[in-house]
């Protein structure tokens, strides 16, 4: 049996700072749903970024959210573990021309490509991340030989996207399209996180962005000795202030809290927003999904023994979007977002929260 | 009016984990001293390297914190900010033979130099890292056009060490000798701290060291609205190590509670020794040198408005050993030590912790 999250009515809230307005998300209770009987359960959130979203590109976004969501809601049915999931829904991110991390991420000063990215195991604790040079990150993500191959064509078409882009103005405001990310929960339990980015256009060669960066990029804990939640998270914004302020793993602590979407909300407004090592910023633009589960009973009076993962979602930004898109294993299809700040609201001042809550149940049980 | 600070007995503490054996210092009394009217005052604390330091060269290492130290309390006493006398310290201690980080670093697999640095200001909590080729971090940190020239001959004995080593048993069992470190504090009351490391003989081509990321390898942070105290950490030892317990700031962070010694004792035994991201290593390496100020009165019964400064100081490892310096401008010559566990103790898995306390008080007020 498998349940609906819901994402309903949306209202502005007054924040501490007067700069700050915060979008808070009422969350209807989930419903419960028939699922069959054998198959796997799961869940998975994607973002292609945080940053500015046209309109007329809205659809091509959403696409590729889409297909990732179903890549990895494959792989979950497969009985895949929760990182390789997150792997596939990554690789599938990645591979859009309408996403500029991975394989089609940006150059560096020297005209190489370079992208950051990096996928942390829950269960485990591992944490892999390469920075680097085209052809790098491919291989350490298993990505198949004829991307390989693609790598050299691609990359001649890039030095003439670079011409283009030293010409034109600057093609987004915060440079902050190109990061992807994914966070899965599956049967058992188990979470993972994963991030890629191409970081900034024209980058100095051999940086580092945060995608590669322990605990900025993304973050992934299963419940422990002192973590009554598993939480998964992955971020997107400018580089510097996902660094300055470990993001990830930030919000991975607060989401340790009975509430987690007040948890949420006040990290991203006192320790991103309001951080002290942001101080000299203009705005502080960057946005997270995060994903927490915990085995718990639905119906306390019903003394049944089933296996139920509740599953906690949510994705907040101070940008001014942030795609998204979601969908768990018992689903027909991923359903997608483009989630934007209310209209007045500043961006790098203002943060939006959306998100929504989902029940799954061993369908062994039922 | 400067002041002493005091190393004196040590006693082995049981510790909550069996394993654990943590050496503790007996702190005396700041004792004050007479200082010369219109000297500026300011402390320095230096490592090179948490690992194994062999008696044969024990001299060596601490000439080089020896001279480390002297460089920062001239900048200090030539009014240099912390920053300048921490960046002073750390090209010191880079530039000896027996120090394996910055110019005279490691080799990657392809044979080039690579080395890891970052520095950290206290004040302005800028933060700026290089993990690079040869000649990149040197040009950062301001080295003089002599060192630059030296590189490429340099360079060329290296490919000759290289190939010893390769040759060779592994040098030393942790592969920690090569990270030097300084925290410092100033007339002011600001704090800096920097790190620099070779990192790994032979290491993966681009690895980006633990001296180069934002937490890891230094952390600095004036007192401020939610911070008492001012505070700066250098960390050395097993890279891997200190990156997934994000050290330097984890340290940082525990020495804003009231009892230092304290404070960093439960650090390195919960968040390092016992760290669940670590639960899988036979033993966790590393050291960390730590130091925190606050303005306060000495005398509270004087109700004169001397504007003192208590720096208290701290070192903590659970390699072998730890070498260290230490001086305050007032001093004459710095103190040098090399800390090592008790006999018995298991390295990766005790602690070692010494400091003392040392009193600064603006010299005008006298």
């Amino acid at each position: 049996m498998i349940m609906e999250k819901g994402i309903s009515s949306v209202e502005v809230l007054p924040s501490k700072s007067s700069q700050v307005t915060a979008v808070k998300v009422v969350v209807k209770e989930p419903e419960a749903k028939q699922t069959q009987r054998g198959k796997r359960v799961g869940f998975v959130l994607v973002h292609a970024g945080a940053g500015y979203h046209s309109e007329s590109k809205a659809k091509e976004y959403k696409h590729v959210c889409k297909r990732a969501c179903q890549k990895a809601i494959e792989k979950l049915q497969a009985g895949a573990l929760a990182t390789d999931a997150v792997t596939a829904a990554l690789i599938e991110l990645e591979d859009s021309p309408f996403t500029n991390a991975g394989l089609g991420s940006n150059l560096n000063l020297l005209g190489e490509i370079e992208c950051d990215a990096s996928i942390m195991d829950g269960k485990s604790l591992n944490f892999g991340a390469v920075g680097a040079l085209s052809g790098f990150s491919l291989a350490a993500f298993k990505r198949n030989k004829r991307k390989l191959e693609l790598a050299e064509k691609v990359e001649t078409d890039l030095i003439q996207l670079k011409k283009r882009r030293q010409s034109n103005e600057k093609e987004n405001d915060s440079g902050t399209l190109d990061t992807v990310g994914a966070v899965v929960v599956d049967q058992e339990g188990n979470v993972a996180a994963a991030v890629s980015s191409g970081g900034l256009a024209l980058k100095h060669p051999g940086r580092v962005g945060q995608a590669a960066l322990y605990g900025c990029g993304c973050w992934a804990e299963n419940t422990g000795a002192h973590t009554p939640y598993s939480t998964a998270v992955s971020t997107s914004g400018c580089g510097e202030h996902l660094v300055r302020t470990i993001l990830a793993r930030e919000c991975s602590c607060a989401l340790q809290t009975e509430d987690a979407h007040q948890a949420l909300l006040e990290t991203m407004q006192n320790k991103f927003i309001g951080s002290p090592f942001l101080a000299n910023e203009d705005g502080v633009l960057g946005g997270v999904i995060v994903l927490r589960s915990c085995r718990c009973s639905a119906e306390p009076e019903s003394s049944q023994e089933k296996p139920t993962l509740l599953v906690e979602f949510l994705w907040s930004h101070t940008t001014e979007s942030m795609c998204v898109g979601y969908m768990s294993a018992q689903d027909g299809k991923a359903k997608t977002h483009i989630s934007r700040l209310p209209p007045g609201a500043v961006a790098g001042q203002s943060v939006a929260i959306e998100g929504g809550v989902c029940r799954l149940e061993s369908p062994e049980s039922s």
